[in-house]
């Protein structure tokens, strides 16, 4: 397969299809589908488990659920809430949320920008509970949650001067959570994939991925805290379509040839551009629901 | 050529660079150029005259200016200015601003995605006086406009269940403007038009352009006054870069052999995306005010 | 009472309050008054029957509904529920909705201004269906309703140049429907009845009224069609709290003593400033939930 | 003079001008006021200079810069560049810019609440320089600027569950700026000062200052680097409003009777209400603008 570098999927998921396509399977690589037919949605767990599996994973050791819910994009209020129920689900699995625990949901993401609105859109609709627990106790709620909840926007790089790690690294080492949750936008490798499918993953956000990429990855290695990622594809990168499109024809080509085939083809301004729906704004709006209901879910007792 | 019909842009400009490419002139279109090498804009004014030059070039007979400006999507304040300049001088020429009239701008386009917010933000940065001097007449202004300025954002169909046209037509109706001017964003063809370029022509906007498509016009002939159109493309659409990056192998093939080589490349779901910068957000912000301010010059007593 | 022309209250339940005060019963004004101690809701209907009635109310004939909901403010969703479901049920009663009929929805007020913002943020959350309906027919819809919804979102007169009322006369001339809903943020006399009060009225909005006052009504002789008036009171105006606050004090004076002592108490500016909670932000995020959620209820087929 | 307690000023000059009614001299304050009368613009510096001085202005020692300019709220381009000049000038007093600095802007304040959103808008207007400076070297830049320039939007508490303070101190303590310069809407004690004045001092944001007040400050105390404050008054308390217009009234009686009184007019909810110009989004708008300006001058190298 051609241009692995250069053409990017934020799901671990479009990386284990890569490889079936080749028939190849991956030492330390665990994947488990489970389809519920009823209720429309499908489940697949993507364990990487060694650090040869990493490497040819191109992604740190861990979980990866990827959550393919291809009516998700539509108006339809009981689907959305199988959809949370699901990824609340998984959340608990994650986080152990028998005990009280702090909890800070960090919005990734460019408000400005539609397509790359979703963290800071799901981060508005969440209710912040850490402050009436500090100032008031835990009788201060409406007895549906225990865990203290905090939550920030940290805004984009062109907007702050600022890495968005070096943001969440302050907050984190001055309130001390016990865990991290960061919800972000993703790139797809396909447009089938697109806000039809949700990624939640307890290795964190890494560098490059999300639609304004970020430099630098938000991880337990740098916040000092466990960090769960939660992301939506909202884009495919433009380059992607082209070269997609142009995937049987590379085929064809050696090497050298398909090398100077792409340089003419994709120009570079096409590297910063994107793809995404003309409604991705109803879109948006319903998937930001949907992750805060799914996040609501799993704060709420049992 | 090929897939003509299905590949669109907004801008006359490419339609007549099509024809330069293949070496066919049109007869009753009439193109001039003017390169100001100092400000660093090119301006080119494309005239329909006849039947058959609005037929080849697909567009009603009129006048369509293109203002292209390279550095228009920089932060460069002086520099916007200019383009804002150009912009007057041409709405001068289409418009008789040297009595007093009533000018009703419409913002088209969606607010609530990026790419397609220009039309609505040149509205917001725009100074309302009919209200003023209806009903304290032009002495309660500061002396720099004679002019009942009015504007509306109308949104879009799925926001509003109306087409835009029936909105427009009915404020058009009751406070009878003498001139409408509508500001969109388009879609261009090429990557390298986009956020540079602005489109002012007297012909109005037509249906089927926009980023999410006009499903009817707002034209002279269905509003009953002159229709003027500004727009810049913002987009462009998704399924014109993919056929755009296979130009050279589609001439190798057949007709027939071509359209299903098409069918098969571009999925059907490609032609409901757009493909836009990732600053989008910065980019439509400088637009807007350099667009409104265009206006804003325009509408000042010179 | 003094000051009355001036102390403004945009609730037919204030006005009649005050009568009651006084002890003075109004030929040609019923009130009837139904209290649901479990649901924690008080819901009056002042029904003004006659001219004498209309002229002692500053109100024209007809019928206006208050649904006072103390807890209306905060975040209950079940409480919210309830409600919407009064709201609907009051709906069904002014408009004939067992027969297909086509609906505008009128969001008033300023979008910029948070406490006036109730009307856009309530035509926001409208699912519209009347471009479906006759683009695709009746089976394109999910089947939970027949009638045709469109709305709009006029701006205030800074904003557009034109008075409210002509551009929504403009629309209705041109898109003919059955009925106009307009949705407006009110003026209250006293801050107990803020955000947890909702009035509907078939008599529609009339000038003077709404937080950013109308100069024009939308009534049925102006639009040629039915209005109903769905307010809910979100500010007090700065000049009544004062007042109100000297209200015992003033009647201890002699009339001309009054109005000279209220001429140097309120400066002339208080007019032009209104008086709201500082958490606005959050109750009108949940009131415009309840009322469009009356409106969807409303519309959906029994 | 009554009250004092519980009614509420954010301006230091404020408290200035009460105790010049009073004709009492306090030690420890200097007061030095300067009109430019052609520019229209009054700068009173009122200087802290010790404890004794601080407890009777129930502020802590520094200085206290206010610039009153009564066309501020008005649409008046160059009048508002003149007071950006004022603010710069005074900024470049406060703080050391002839040496290459690193400067974070907190926008403190609420954007969904437009009163209190002037903080966020002034972060929104500003250009930010310290990734590209660390990225790329002064040299990336277009000369007009040395500084390290970082923003931040943090929220309030309901929305983020964190105070404030911990945000900022966080940040600070992890990107380590030479100043902080925090932005915010402040609450007058008169309706003549809103929207028209401008307090810049080095002291800081304090405790229950803010629309929404703060509960904990932002100082060089707490976040261990120097803090300037710069706020505009856009609200007035609700109770303010209220105990002023009875103030002649409250001098007739003795000090028992008038907290009884107080506590009868002033019923509690009014403490959480506050009282704006109905235009306020033209304002903020307006003022946002005015004081990024002043911030962007400043930054300029001279």
């Amino acid at each position: 397969m051609t241009g692995n570098g250069r053409i990017r999927t934020d799901l671990a998921l479009e990386t284990t299809e890569r490889f079936a396509q080749e028939h190849v399977e991956i030492r330390g690589v665990d994947i488990q589908e489970d389809v519920d037919e009823e209720k429309h949605i499908r489940t697949t767990v993507v364990k990487i488990t060694t650090e040869n599996g990493a490497k040819a994973m191109g992604r740190p050791q861990g979980n990866y659920i990827t959550i393919e819910a291809p009516d998700l994009s539509m108006a339809d209020e009981d689907y959305h809430r199988e959809v949370s129920g699901e990824i609340a689900r998984h959340l608990r699995q994650l986080i152990d949320l028998d005990h009280e625990c702090s909890i800070l949901i960090v919005g990734l993401g460019n408000r400005a920008v539609t397509a790359d609105s979703l963290g800071p859109r799901v981060v508005d609709n969440l209710q912040m509970t850490r402050h009436l627990i500090r100032e008031y106790g835990l009788k201060s709620l409406d007895g549906n949650t225990i865990h203290q909840i905090s939550g920030i926007i940290p805004g984009v790089m062109a907007q702050t001067g600022m890495e968005t790690s070096e943001i969440v690294q302050g907050i984190a080492a001055e309130t001390k959570p016990d865990v991290v949750i960061a919800v972000d936008a993703l790139a797809a490798r396909s447009i089938r994939r697109l806000n039809r499918t949700v990624q939640i993953t307890d290795t964190g956000i890494h560098p490059g991925s999300g639609v304004q990429n970020h430099r630098t990855g938000l991880t337990e290695e740098n916040l000092q805290v466990k960090v769960i990622g939660i992301g939506v594809p909202t884009v495919v990168d433009a380059a992607t379509i082209v070269h997609d499109s142009m995937a049987h024809l590379l085929d064809t080509l050696e090497e050298q040839e398909q090398k100077e085939f792409l340089e003419e083809m994709i120009t570079p301004n096409l590297y910063s551009m994107f793809v995404t729906p003309k409604d991705v704004d109803e879109t948006i709006k319903y998937l930001s629901f949907t992750v805060s209901e799914g996040l609501n879910l799993a704060f709420r007792e049992v």
